[in-house]
């Protein structure tokens, strides 16, 4: 047999490979080139197969697909905890809108999208779908920082400095996507913000685009029982009814957050093959509910997962994020059993690529997909003893235990350090400018 | 003036001393000598008072008080994760019940005590209230690695290894607590398993011994809608009620869980100045529901946190214990500014330290307590920008920000890293028989 010369073979002593389903590999390796996915086969015909150029052994880890956040507002990571513990109203509308309408511009959303993109890879969150002003700056500055970004054609009513009314927001959108179609490593949703804040026209052209350049449809939606009550006010129609009016309700919507639905809603989005991208933290903090993900799972809902902006969690973790929902989905059901570790990890990788339409490129470590991976050590006090990786991983271990991350075959976390572009130093810029931003938003607030 | 002579100065960038209620000191020193605080002043004043051998200056850090796990069983560290997503009684019948009779003994619970404590140092919890077999070995496993414990006189009425009778639990735990009675890092509760598995007999003899001794009274309560049905088919009570019979309803008792209570339990329980142990994540992980904490609190319960054993957890991080329960109290109240971050930092330290009849020696940093203290970084890109040490400390930190701890005054963790006896050895040694326990456990599963 020829030997093939790749780039890289990693070789830990587990794989969580997350397709086939429930899968535990031992004694397996994972053979890398040109930033794809070769082969994941035992190590020994692994090694009699391809000759690599570098040689990664992990004996105490664990290696799991990228982690998939499939709702984020990447640049309000600059306003991590500037509003916690207010009710949702008082939060709007004393910090986050008077803070954005103050700083929103090309400067603020770079730095936040690159502190974001820090935190997330450190945390083995190799892809975020985002929703926010300037998609094209977010989206060069996650990949700046080695990271996969989907980025959201924004689109809202109101103005802001980066466009005046919703035909505007679509317009810079989709030149957005024309400029950046060319990166391997961006995508797109076409994002209209929410039912309270998209008109019917918007929502209109919203899916005669959806239908034309076949793009997810990324909205928030249900998101608390007020949005729901004032959409019957307005509208006479709750809002995946008026949703439905368009010829949205199809398998592109991913309904973000999704925590107040009737039983016939939930059975609706099952029967289109809809997504839901749950933020289960978001939703507890902000008192919003806690969505009712056991019968989303019975319906045939596609589960994601999102971490929703810092500003609303504190924190861009999806092993967090994960293990919340677990829980709360145990404690829902009345259920140990329900949403099993392998499930939560499903939800954190593979649905969300599906949720975004990538599922043919990432969200599982097969040959063929792009080599998105993590590797998690077991070998801290608190993570022994070991009895299932997939448990451990979504129970006991926490983006600490993260040690490694590749991005398309790039290693960009080594030893817990971003070592992409300048690394530590680059990490360090990073939180300075984080530092200015939080003066400035000071300032501001004591006005 | 005169200078005093001192072992340690402090000086981080904040310090949370948590009483007086919510402040926070920026630019203070805390000064410690013989294992206590003796003085929290500016850092400029500090600085003229006193001179001390060590001083730690922690620019970018916050410092808290030892953070007091009101609940756990420490030595079940060794069976994390060895039945996760299990329905309860399935968990207990098939996983917990037969290993712990195969495995029980004193050095199971050493070894597994040891494990705990390091996780728990590691994370900052100085303290902990555990509940097990053999209670002197676990005592002398906790401080043999430089942690605080409160120690359970368990009783329970089945056999095991360690005891064959309630009345033999009793006495050997009373033995222990002679036998421990001059080391100021060990004191005692009694504590009675839970309802379903103690007499009437006992639990008479135990408010006896609770009123002699003046200890807590430790017990699972109302953790499951079953065990509150089973007491009532049994007793024709429910537990709460029939400990009243016994006189066990007093500011002494912690009860444990606490899921389900009624309204007038819940105001009986703040009637009577008496403590919970919330354990969030285990309810969740367990199905048995989420306690009504904002109802406690409204009733004037002492509600402090618990992060039951990690074989149902699992993990024994009270950051995040204090997090989880943040959150839920929001959902479950439907209320964002419910447990704001101050108060559930409050439910971490200083409401375990009552609970557990330590307030005047730990659970804040004031003069005259002993120095159980945690510093936590507020440099790394997860914590930045920051707006407010307490929310940034519950929301967006993690254990991963702990990077030092003291424990009367001895440093035991720096650079996230054991430091008391040989240090990382003895972590890596602990680690190895958490494996060598990990062996055993699966060759009885498999039999």
């Amino acid at each position: 047999m020829d030997i093939a010369q790749i780039d890289t073979l990693i070789e830990p002593r587990w794989i969580l490979p997350v397709r086939p389903r429930g899968a535990v590999l031992e004694s397996h390796s994972i053979a890398i080139d040109g930033g794809v996915i070769r082969a994941v086969l035992p190590t020994a015909e692994v090694e009699r197969r391809f000759s690599a150029r570098r040689v990664v052994r992990l004996p105490d880890h664990v290696v799991i697909p990228g982690l998939v956040n499939a709702h984020t507002h990447a640049s309000m990571a600059l306003l991590r905890g500037v509003g916690d513990d207010m009710p949702l109203q008082r939060w709007l509308t004393e910090r986050i809108w008077p803070l954005e309408q103050a700083l929103i511009g090309e400067s603020f959303v770079h730095d936040g999208a690159r502190l974001a993109a820090v935190e997330m890879l450190r945390a083995g969150v190799t892809t975020c779908s985002d929703m926010y002003f300037y998609p094209d700056v977010v989206g060069r500055a996650l990949t700046s920082v080695g990271m996969r970004a989907v980025v959201g054609i924004i689109a809202i009513e109101f103005p802001t400095a980066y466009a005046v009314d919703a035909e505007d927001y679509l317009r810079k959108g989709l030149q957005a996507r024309d400029a950046l179609r060319d990166d391997p490593l961006i995508s797109f949703t076409l994002a209209p913000h929410a039912p309270y804040t998209v008109s019917d026209a918007t929502l209109a052209r919203v899916a005669t685009l959806a239908d034309e350049l076949d793009l997810p449809v990324h909205m928030h939606l249900h998101e608390t029982a007020h949005e729901v009550e004032e959409s019957v006010e307005r509208h006479g129609l709750r809002p995946l009814e008026r949703l439905d009016r368009f010829g949205l309700l199809t398998e592109r919507l991913i309904a973000v957050h999704a925590v107040h639905l009737t039983d016939a809603e939930i059975a609706q989005l099952g029967r289109i093959g809809a997504s839901v991208a749950h933020c289960p933290v978001s939703n507890l903090k902000l008192a919003s509910g806690i969505a009712r993900v056991p019968a989303m799972l019975a319906a045939g809902v596609n589960v994601a997962l999102g971490t929703d902006g810092a500003a609303s969690n504190n924190r861009l973790d999806m092993l967090d994020e994960a293990r919340f929902a677990a829980l709360l989905a145990k404690a829902v059901a009345n259920d140990a059993s329900m949403l099993p570790a392998a499930s939560a990890l499903e939800f954190a990788t593979i649905n969300g690529a599906q949720a975004l339409g990538l599922e043919k490129r990432i969200g599982s470590i097969e040959p063929g997909k792009d080599a998105d991976l993590v590797a998690v050590e077991f070998s801290s006090p608190e993570v022994a003893p070991l009895f299932d990786p997939a448990s451990q991983l979504l129970y006991a271990s926490g983006r600490e235990h993260v040690t490694d991350v590749w991005v398309a075959g790039r290693h960009v976390v080594q030893a817990r350090q971003l070592i992409t572009r300048d690394g530590i130093a680059l990490e360090q810029a990073i939180v300075s400018s984080a530092a200015a931003w939080q003066n400035k938003c000071r300032q501001l607030l004591k006005k």
